[in-house]
């Protein structure tokens, strides 16, 4: 993985994608809370049944492995979409978000 | 907000946090998917009893309403520390993930 | 809707396609909590981009809503499918702690 | 636990709280399906950090352990009244909705 994420061309992707089909006004804070939550559960569903073990072989499978990596990693990259389009509509600086939470942790632990 | 954001920043400051408390073994993908479902329901916790108009309120609120917008990007924070570990630990390239995923919406739509 | 729900009978069936198809030893607390999530959110999916409008005509629509209600029948069904086998494995008296917390809840409000 | 669960008293008490604190207007399907999955990530909360082998340990344990047992004891209480409530307001007859899915179970397994 590379060291930053663009997230200013995801956000305007979404904002694309959203124009073209007209679903800006779904896109309200709480929406896109539930829409988060929702995603967040589809990634799950590939581990509920799963235990530790299962899971990393899932990860180290080749070719049968594979479709099922592709379809984590798209449910992954839809969680980041929706996550910064959440903080995008809410003004919230996640940078600051995050600096400030990785300051709080340093200070806890 | 910044057009790009220091992933790997995030996470080396994510993963010096685990070592101080010895948490790595901790990190497993269900677990940490787990974790994620945790902090957007703690999200969800704002926006379950508002509606839409409420939400606009807490947001636009002063030093009343900011407490709690505090604590709002505090959780999306975690949800983007969790996004990007989770996707380290199961070896994702969550960049490569949205390029697809942006690809396809862009065939879809 | 009736007065009573025969928890014993929906636990035992819930239990006989689990031993049909040997599942049991996948219903650890932790797998039965994380399958909760998922069945939540699946519920979550048919109410994230409606308001409560959109929603309230699903509901009433006639033929066309009630493919879709008859959807959230169903994972209302497996959410309460899932909660009893977790209350069960956990030894957890689930009419014990309804008692509980109404008593607690009339103390509080 | 009893055979039986009195979902009429259940339901008739989280109905008198909600009159008593006027919160009849919050509960509209969207709003409740958003409190299940809060309250299911409560009880993940639980779980996430801790194998199977840790949660078995949780539940045996005697006095340490039955504070936390009985808060997630509390959780599914709350997970219970939500879901009968949802599906009330939904006009779902669950009772209707649990035999109809052990039926379609019986058949695919």
């Amino acid at each position: 993985m590379s060291n930053s994420m663009d997230t200013a061309a995801v956000l305007a992707a979404f904002d694309e994608i959203a124009r073209r089909r007209d679903w800006q006004s779904l896109h309200t804070p709480k929406n896109l809370a539930m829409a988060l939550s929702v995603e967040v559960a589809e990634l799950c569903r590939h581990f509920q049944w799963r235990d530790d073990g299962e899971v990393e072989r899932m990860l180290q499978a080749g070719e049968a492995g594979s479709v099922e990596v592709e379809s984590v990693a798209a449910e992954l990259a839809d969680i980041q979409m929706y996550l910064l389009k959440l903080a995008a509509v809410m003004d919230i600086d996640l940078d600051k978000a995050l600096a400030d939470k990785i300051a709080e942790n340093r200070r806890r632990f």
